[in-house]
């Protein structure tokens, strides 16, 4: 017998709510009951355009939605700094919290969001994705692999984009009272989430930033990198972030027998299939005249995409807990703590004159 | 009328020295008239093994190689420690130099070397053989072009293979009196040279080594990285090289307006197709669910391979000199002198605890 879908309020009117919630209406177990708005008239009319249902009851504050008994979780897409505020009240009035990255503008925020989830026994995950794409379990099958790959020695990761128009100033993104971590928060994210899933979760002993990284006039960064290091085996990484440069999202894993890459990582170029390019023991042809054998793609289809794949596991975990089977799993925030403490990393090490900083864990 | 191929001789018989003979032999303005190796035996049954001409001269030493005036121009493909002494006294008895990589331990021997060649007049040239593929002219067409590139922002690059076997203890590659830069001279040597050629060869002003390589017993690096820093308008470049992680060939390039891949910079797959991808003005597609243009593959085919375009260009301005029309071409000892710059500093940051480290020229 099916469950009954759990319903979601959505807080605000954030365009990549736009995509969440076509997500939230794709995932067979997942319905949007609310959205509040600071304006009812923008909540209806975003309501009316992202095809929301009939039942789907509008506010005009985001309080309302936590009030409302017919919310079991709310999707929390508002701009970085009012993650805090908006997370832990959703958790206090003990609704799940699916939370837009980065969850919060550094650790300390983020613990009291985690704090008063784990106090209500709700469920924390924040919305990376790519994290829910059959390729990234793919992935990580052939990166397990001691005879396909070997042990993992280092971690490339590359995720920009270009901010067009005014983006460079007005964007929620680079304003610093909404989003002060700028690309390190937005891109940066992934490529740290993506270089922790490599390590299966491993923190860095020490991270240093890369100089120098580009700012806006507002002092929030737009273009930045830093090296990861473990202390141990040789194990490295380095990432790159900006806000200039076109349109990359690329993983680059290297170990002791094979070598990986995936070039449309965050959101793949088309929703159905995610490719990415494996190969191990390459050697040299006779007299080093080439190299085999060549990398081979690999293609992972989906019917539903990575976006609907999350909202569907964020509620089959809010189905269990709510069903009394089972407690919040803590996979989510934990990796969600880990990915927030390279970032506040990142931003030490370029306060501190891009000299090492230890990972405070 | 064809002008008279260039004699080149050999100094020893390196595993190299078989693939880059071959490419003498295919370049239609060499040939190879004498080697040398400090065993006789061994010069004779390296000529023959290798399909030398019957008129190539075998010798029981390098000197005699040298003394020979039918030999126009060597390649030494000795080991690091001994181009110091062996390419200075080429370019002292009047031999242009064809110089394998590293060209030698640090800039200061390597000014030697230079000081020789132009007090001789001869031509200088490192065995960067990616170099003189038609698809790096290729790719820098396009790294040039504002519309399809932009400004050049990032470069990594990474070169590594496995080193199979003893390699790691007792490859010439890892020899502490043979090969002290271990990977950093040998597959380093490659990516510092791809940012360099990225950004049209200007030097960066620090370079800032990336802990921790890894080491033999020996004390030679088996595995380390760097990042590359201009301080001007935020351009950056990272390399990783490595004996320790699956053969990996790849430059990443990104610019304001596209990025550019190669995964077989350093040796094509295959001899006669070197591959790139690139893509410009990347967006997303409506909602974020996906994102286009997907980059595009394209596929520079050359008749002679990349080693043999670089001795044939090796061979044109030797031909150019001794036909008294034409000065040593000063661009490829220029860019011997920044790849070695920039080693030079990679070893210095190493030494000086990962700090950064200018660049001197």
């Amino acid at each position: 017998m099916a469950e009954t879908p759990i319903r979601i309020g959505i807080l605000g009117c954030a365009n990549i709510a736009r995509k969440v919630s076509r997500a939230m209406l794709l995932s067979p177990n997942t319905t949007i009951s609310a959205i509040g708005s600071r304006s009812l008239e923008k909540a209806i009319a975003f309501a009316s355009e992202n095809h929301f249902p009939e039942s789907t009851k509008k506010y005009g504050s985001y309080e309302a939605v936590l009030d409302d008994p017919d919310v079991d979780a709310v999707y929390v897409p508002l701009p970085t700094s009012l993650h805090l505020r908006w997370a832990v009240l959703a958790a206090e009035k003990k609704k799940h919290v699916l939370l837009e990255k980065p969850v919060a503008l550094d650790v300390g925020e983020l613990d009291r969001i985690l704090e008063a989830c784990e106090s209500s026994g709700v469920q924390f995950m924040d919305a990376t994705m790519w994290m829910h794409h059959p390729r990234t379990a793919k992935m990580k099958e052939i990166l397990s692999d001691p005879h396909r790959f070997g042990q993992l020695k280092s971690v490339h990761s590359t995720f920009s984009y270009v901010g067009e128009g005014d983006f460079l100033q007005n964007d929620i993104r680079v304003n610093p009272t909404l989003d002060s971590l700028g690309v390190l928060g937005d891109a940066g994210w992934y490529s740290i989430r993506a270089i922790l899933w490599a390590y299966d979760y491993e923190l860095p002993k020490t991270v240093t930033a890369i100089g120098d990284p580009e700012y806006n006039e507002s002092g929030v960064i737009l273009s930045c990198g830093a090296s990861l290091n473990w202390k141990d085996s040789g194990k490295v990484a380095t990432f790159y972030c900006s806000f200039y440069t076109n349109l990359t999202m690329d993983i680059t894993v290297l170990g002791t027998k094979g070598s990986l890459r995936v070039h449309d990582f965050v959101i793949p170029f088309n929703e159905n299939v995610g490719p990415f390019y494996a190969v191990a023991n390459s050697s040299w042809k006779e007299l080093s005249l080439g190299c085999e054998p060549e990398p081979s793609e690999f293609k992972i289809t989906t019917v539903l995409p990575q976006e609907a794949l999350m909202v569907q596991e964020f509620g089959r975990l809010v189905q269990g807990i709510n069903g009394g089977d089972a407690k919040p799993e803590k996979k989510w925030p934990t990796i969600s703590r880990k990915t927030q403490a390279v970032i506040d990393a990142v931003v030490a090490s370029i306060k501190n004159g891009f000299k090492p900083v230890e990972v405070v864990y």
